[in-house]
């Protein structure tokens, strides 16, 4: 982070167009906060506060409190996950799943991410943020690995969408029922049919 | 429901074992209360007044809210639905989603399951109720239709239990980002990948 003061940041975080410095202090604020005081203690109050920022200037740039909490789990998961190129699907899904479980369990983003899912049960924009923002960017990276079978001609390139969303729906359902174990044959299991190759290939 | 005034039913149900006229005014003022206030307006102590239970009754056979809402919630879904038997798994799958996603769609019980797991990403007994109660009693019920599908030689009778668990995980996805629409043939494309059996095979 820049070493500006707050009131130089303030400055600069005038306008429409997001100025990096100032997008990174909230970023950097926002995910403080979270790893301090969780979702529940989390306010864009606070983080304007920490960040030397104008509220407006945050709503100007996140609509809503779940739209910034989606870019602060989105950047943490891009600092700790990369995608694997293992050479089959099944094996990309095994190394993936393991390495996406042990985000959740290991670090704050887990609980967040589980706040936001609640989050989204109850609130309009919380849903829209999740459904219309967050989850075709997750669709999105993740197709990569199932564009490569696809080519590899694991998959059809027609069942990649089908195959993604069963995949985040694995996913979802143990993150959201606490079932985050790192079981590496029930996990390859699972990768397996997901990726339609039957035990014994590799 | 049986002809009994507030005072018997209360009288009747002291004991640890279920009164099954007491239980049922519990289950029935539970579902209407439900009904016609949702989740957040849902309280043990309005449901003690409109069943003429008392209070301690109720937590006796009902550790928590959330154990009295999965019972609710199972009781209503066993009422709407049935699991079909179409002779194969992709059309039985194809069948029980659509109804599914209807009676998700159309009755208060949507918002209610949502509102169920969204509260077991914040509380511990809601958490366990719906993993170590609710979760086994839905694989159990819906293995049925899996088991025939391995009797038929359709899947390994081995991959019953990971197929029902990708089968709960693309149904909870679509709950819970509000994607219900009763889209045929998405479904089927998914219904015949968790099958394990390709388009053209019927």
């Amino acid at each position: 982070m820049p070493e500006t003061s707050p009131a130089d940041r303030r400055r600069s975080s005038i306008g429409a167009r997001r100025n990096p410095d100032a997008e990174a202090a909230i970023l950097t604020a926002a995910r403080a906060l979270l790893a301090e005081r969780g979702y529940a203690g989390f306010s864009i109050e606070e983080v304007a506060r920490r960040a030397g920022a104008g509220k407006p200037t945050i709503y100007r740039w996140w609509a809503t409190k779940a739209d910034l909490l989606i870019d602060v789990y989105a950047a943490e998961k891009a600092s700790h996950m990369a995608l694997p190129d293992t050479g089959a699907l099944w094996s990309d899904l095994l190394a993936y799943t393991r390495a996406l479980w042990g985000f959740w369990r290991d670090t704050p983003s887990g609980s967040i991410f589980r706040a936001l899912i609640a989050e989204a049960q109850t609130t309009d924009a919380a849903l829209s943020a999740l459904r219309d923002k967050f989850l075709p960017d997750r669709l999105r990276d993740l197709c990569h690995m199932f564009e490569r079978a696809a080519e590899r001609g694991e998959i059809p390139a027609s069942e990649i969408d089908d195959r993604v969303g069963l995949y985040i729906g694995f996913n979802w359902l143990h993150l959201l029922s606490d079932r985050l174990a790192d079981d590496a044959p029930a996990i390859e299991r699972t990768a397996r049919l997901i990726s339609g190759q039957p035990p014994g290939r590799t």
